[in-house]
């Protein structure tokens, strides 16, 4: 057995958990697992459909996008899942989709404003939306270039990676990422979702105010903060 | 067996139902089943999984948010359920959710006009939006104090708990309850397409007008009225 | 066996066809199916969950609207489809849901235009919408005059209700029918299909312009002329 | 056993998928598999529910529209899908359906804005809509007609068929096309779920901007060029 057996299991289920939670058609979509220690992830390979799956066939890359081990071709976004785990810390699991309103937003370039509870439960600002780079990097080494992108855009906003996980890239589509390949997937719907009823919200009511900002704080602080009293 | 399984047999059942009916994504949403003699609720536990839920694993918990028995945290909306049976007789059940179409209107802080019979067939008024708290009620005991903006705001707008069986959370999400937990989550599915049409009426004609006071009253007389012939 | 037993049973199956196609919410709809020689009609019995539905439970009602057999009431629609089986030939079953898109139009108070082949496929004119009934009336017989509030709406349009097979009520929802129960549930769902395309349609294109004459005539006279070529 | 089992089982499957994939409303669409040496394609029988097709129910027609194999009349589009396969070569499955979003476009007579990598990962122009036939031709021959109302539209755009493999027939619906039978399906889900991400992007953003040049190149590329990197 693989010596990365462990993270090609976790990313298998929590790749076969996005046509279940209804984020991908057809192979529109990809999560990696990672192990920091050894230093690689494991990944879908590239437009193999769910239903053909199996760990064995998920691809070991390292963190500079080299192939470690496994036969098939991996996700053509393996670059851009490489540039985010060598650059920040403390996450284990990366996502792409497509899914419908998340995308919707990312094609309009704008950020998704932070409208109610649901949205802070899980961050306290905006959803960042990445704008599209300039014709030389899309030209260049494009995937690479994507996660630098994003990186780029946290940093311009201040956003720590590990409070807000999750971004719509311009044009694209959203990056979900967490502790875990499972976080990560858990975000991926969140946002999906979030998404949704920020829209909704804005055709309901066009002047629809921002959540103030003591809700935000106080629905953030419940789950996330050092008094948190959701979950067990 | 706990002298209390019957309420937790029930509100486990009830819970069950969300996810069936497509109110809830992952754990955002809670049910609980009253036992007014005793003076105690059932209510599920906070962040657990529809999936891993057990009748044992329900919390009782009195109307003064005190837990009575169960080992695991409840819900972190507890105290919402807890001040509305303490203030409210004859309702034993109450459903919280973060359904798509109610919540987006909660986020628009308006209340849903009455534009059909579908929604006369269960109140004859709009369905009321409380506003957000102030800032020094979040910042204090928030749930607690959830509870409290509903009341208010029913009795500001002179409305009954026994014939109004819902309520927008203004930017957050809604409460339904009633006499039966079942009930109470017939009724949050009940809001959820009345709020999926009335979204739809509004962008179909933005001039649509509100129920006329005959329709609402035959409707709601028909179904709950003294001489009512819906249902057997 | 009940001499009645075909209609039942072919209301039975008509009205579990509701829930499948996804018209209907909890118990927001009733199918009906005459035998006209006999001058009956079987229609679901009120407020009766689909999944306690047999076809013994089916009410049989004359076209004046008395009960004929049966222990349990019967649908409070019932002396609409009364009416309509009275005053109009040829229909042996009827239909009414609360769909969600239909019900959207008809709280709308507009009639859906004619956008597409789709609906061209199926009629020749946009979808009627019959105005809501003055107070008198509603405080009347209201189910009664629901019927004739479709029947004078037909006249005062100059429709043929064989060529026309659907009606929205203001403020209400839609009434579909036809030769059988099975076509009159077939209505129901394209009525739902085109009531959702056609409000797209305008989102898209405010000013989409209605499908023209010859086009019309194309659609229809294909599925339904003296040389129609659908179909077997 | 038919000479022409191999493409009446490929159309049987290829039809199969359509319900599964959300593509279709009873049956209202229709794939067909061509056999290019043979000149023949086999077609779905009109009106034929999907539960009741079976691949020996396929209807064998040439490239003229003569009836060559089959005992039930062939889909009331058949012409339209002879003149595409009689006049582009290359294409060996096409597929009609009404789908929701896409047939809604199609009504509102507009073609659908590239607006996003999801589009550009299959074709690198607005998804164009061919508009509605003078009334000669729909009074004419009218399926006929429509093969040569998308001809032409294609030669009027300076589109190749290979490059562009959907098309929307203006206050009709879609037709979709491709190299097999489930890559003309695969291309109508496609279309269906960009035709609703354009929709949700217009409603987000009324001035969300076409994707730019570079943008759209780099996801084709990666997808169809020389070079691809996507897929195995």
């Amino acid at each position: 057995m693989s010596k990365y057996h462990h993270i090609k299991q976790t990313a298998y289920e929590a790749n076969m958990q996005l046509p279940k939670l209804g984020l991908v058609l057809f192979t529109f979509g990809n999560v990696s697992a990672a192990d920091r220690e050894k230093g690689v992830f494991a990944i879908k390979p590239s437009g193999v459909p769910y239903k053909d799956l199996t760990p064995e066939k998920m691809v070991i890359v390292d963190f500079d996008g080299n192939i470690i081990e496994g036969e098939l071709r991996p996700s053509s976004d393996t670059l851009t899942h490489a540039v985010l785990y060598k650059h920040w810390d403390g996450i284990n699991g990366i996502v792409h989709t497509h899914s419908t309103y998340a995308t919707s937003w990312a094609q309009s370039q704008r950020c998704i404003p932070i409208f109610g509870t649901t949205h802070a439960d899980h961050l306290t600002t905006d959803i960042p939306c990445a704008p599209p780079m300039n014709d030389e990097l899309i030209e260049g080494n494009y995937e690479y270039q994507t996660g630098f992108q994003i990186l780029n855009h946290f940093a311009e906003l201040g956003l720590d990676h590990k409070e807000v996980e999750m971004v719509l890239v311009g044009n694209h589509a959203p990056f979900t990422w967490g502790k875990t390949a499972d976080k990560a997937v858990y975000n991926s719907a969140v946002l999906e979702s979030v998404a949704q009823m920020a829209y909704l919200t804005e055709q309901i009511n066009a002047q629809a105010p921002r959540l103030k900002d003591t809700l935000i704080n106080k629905h953030y602080q419940r789950k996330h903060g050092p008094d948190s009293y959701y979950g067990q």
